[in-house]
């Protein structure tokens, strides 16, 4: 079967290949994989600066952003032949953390999670895979290609909740969220807080084009004038996802009072500000303000994103995968482009 | 009687003059001032950088960290004549927000609340004060003098259970808590630390002294050698209370995975730096990292903090108290030295 695969830690090493089809034995799903997306941590490993083969191997088939229909399924795995799925990213080590041990693999403490794709695991970047029943989460058939938004929703899924476990440490009745970025984490996010009746702003750069017209159709307000306009009203959450340093600064300093900052994108290091720390130090303690970090999901995250990808407009989920490119053409789809929201390699 | 007071917004105003005894009519405890503590705030205030006087009033009582002696109280009001007393500093507006409708008026909103000796109210620097009962704590007689530290402590109090509550949103079971300052924030969360079992290091600048002896009579391990060296364990949990920005930047960055950063120290604006931004960004969403603000503490924390306070050795909580100075000696009080943990003046 093709696959798609790089040398991690090697620039430019990625490639199309053959590689034997997996053996699913008796207790995997074998599924044929539909489509896989491209995000940010796709671009690093494909740079060399981050990824990790699995054990005794030179090549990690890459993708984590997965879509598939199971072609094959152990009896009672309750999955049968025909389901459009996705597969969870991460998995716990066989010596479990005490989060991994609670099914809390995305608040991992020892760092010795795998993750397909990513970290010392194949992803679902092929034309076949396999996958554990409990890690493959089954999506709603209308949803389609769009499917393959599943892994991105997860994470948002999971800051939500975040968001609200935080703010849940006193009072709490937000009204007004900020989104900052407008790629398919900040606009899964608007979708959930437009769902959740709250006021929401989005900025990006893009004056216009699909990411404007994706935050419009919501209902939502879009901004691409800065942050000092964009915080003018004070929200009372700001979900960060760009990871650019100077959004990042001005997010913990741009919330109203009792405020909650959830940072989701995943900057490198090296990109040095001067900050005014004193001002944001002195605006968090004062104000009793929160910034949480959060990454990845657990497979009660995954969950709730299948069901929220279900309850959401079809169309306006489609529109997001603003451009699609045949499982030869990786290295367009490895380039970003500014107006990309989701670029999706079909695999089919 | 004698009075301590200042004009908010005017620096090197404060004085020592006569004011006209407070009546406690028929609802107030009238209580005798036996002393108050002196903090960054009051040296804020005294700067002229912060502050506001009483409606109508040109001058503000200062000291908001109070000890008193109650020389009368209301029939049914739940103290009596001799009770050891403290004042909760912060007041609602009559016209509360959602979270002072809720006695959690330490996580104000809209900012109407009003401060004793801070905001709207005269402090407790006065042989005579009177307090609403309700915001009045008894405090365990033999604590005597070291009662002054209660405003604090509930500042303590109210951050360590930010941390708890932040720290709940996942599965949580932290070991090691670093504390940045050795002051009396810093020593009295060091104290709370050792008392749940946790490894507590504290880190300070000098070398030797009184912080030095304060950390160690508890049991706790004491740093001066910088974060560097201070984070090597990689803490679960960082309570902050310099509010130096080197610190601030080090704590947000220097917790192990899943690290809560709970920052108490009130900086001022105008202290930049050159910060990864990148670097600290990443650290924080790979590893699900939280960072809280706390400030201030309503009556619930005073309660616990009374009886955090009742519970210590009173020895180890006397030496918190490195100076007193008389009323008239006040300029000495409000001149920091590297060596204070509380400087106190006396009232009586």
């Amino acid at each position: 079967m093709r696959a798609l695969t790089v040398l991690p830690g090697k620039a430019d090493s990625v490639e199309v290949g053959d590689l034997p089809e997996p053996d699913p034995g008796d207790d995997l799903l074998l599924v044929r994989g539909l489509a896989v997306g491209v995000c940010g941590t796709d671009r690093e490993i494909a740079d060399g600066r981050y990824g990790e083969a699995p054990p005794g191997r030179d090549r990690l088939v890459l993708g984590h952003e997965s879509l598939g229909r199971v072609a094959q399924a152990p009896p009672g795995s309750g999955f049968a032949a025909g389901d459009l799925v996705a597969g969870v990213v991460r998995r716990p080590d066989p010596v479990p953390c005490g989060a991994c041990a609670r099914d809390e693999f995305d608040m991992c403490r020892n760092g010795r999670y795998t993750e397909r794709g990513i970290k010392g695991l194949d992803g679902f970047g092929s034309q076949w895979w396999t996958v554990e029943p409990r890690y493959a989460v089954r999506l709603d058939p209308a949803l389609g290609a769009a499917g393959v938004l599943l892994e991105p929703a997860s994470v948002v899924v999971k800051a939500w909740e975040q968001v609200d476990r935080v703010g849940a440490r006193a009072w709490s009745e937000p009204h007004r969220v900020l989104v900052t970025g407008a790629g398919p984490i900040g606009l899964l996010a608007a979708l959930i807080g437009v769902g959740r009746g709250l006021a929401v702003d989005v900025l990006d750069v893009a004056t216009d084009g699909p990411k404007r017209a994706a935050v419009e159709a919501l209902g939502a307000r879009y901004h691409c004038a800065g942050m000092a306009e964009a915080t003018r009203a004070a929200p009372d959450i700001i979900i960060e996802a760009t990871g650019v340093s100077e959004v990042v600064v001005d997010a913990m300093a741009g919330t109203g009072a009792y405020g909650v900052v959830c940072l989701t994108g995943v900057s490198g290091p090296g990109r040095h500000l001067r900050v005014d720390v004193g001002a944001v130090n002195r605006e968090l303690v004062l104000d009793n303000d929160v910034v949480v970090g959060s990454v990845n999901a657990n497979a009660r995250h995954y969950a709730e994103a299948a069901r929220v990808l279900g309850a959401a407009d079809p169309a306006w989920l489609a529109a997001l995968v603003t451009r699609r490119v045949p499982l030869a053409g990786y290295a367009g789809a490895l380039a970003a482009r500014a107006d990309d929201i989701k670029v999706v390699i079909d695999l089919d």
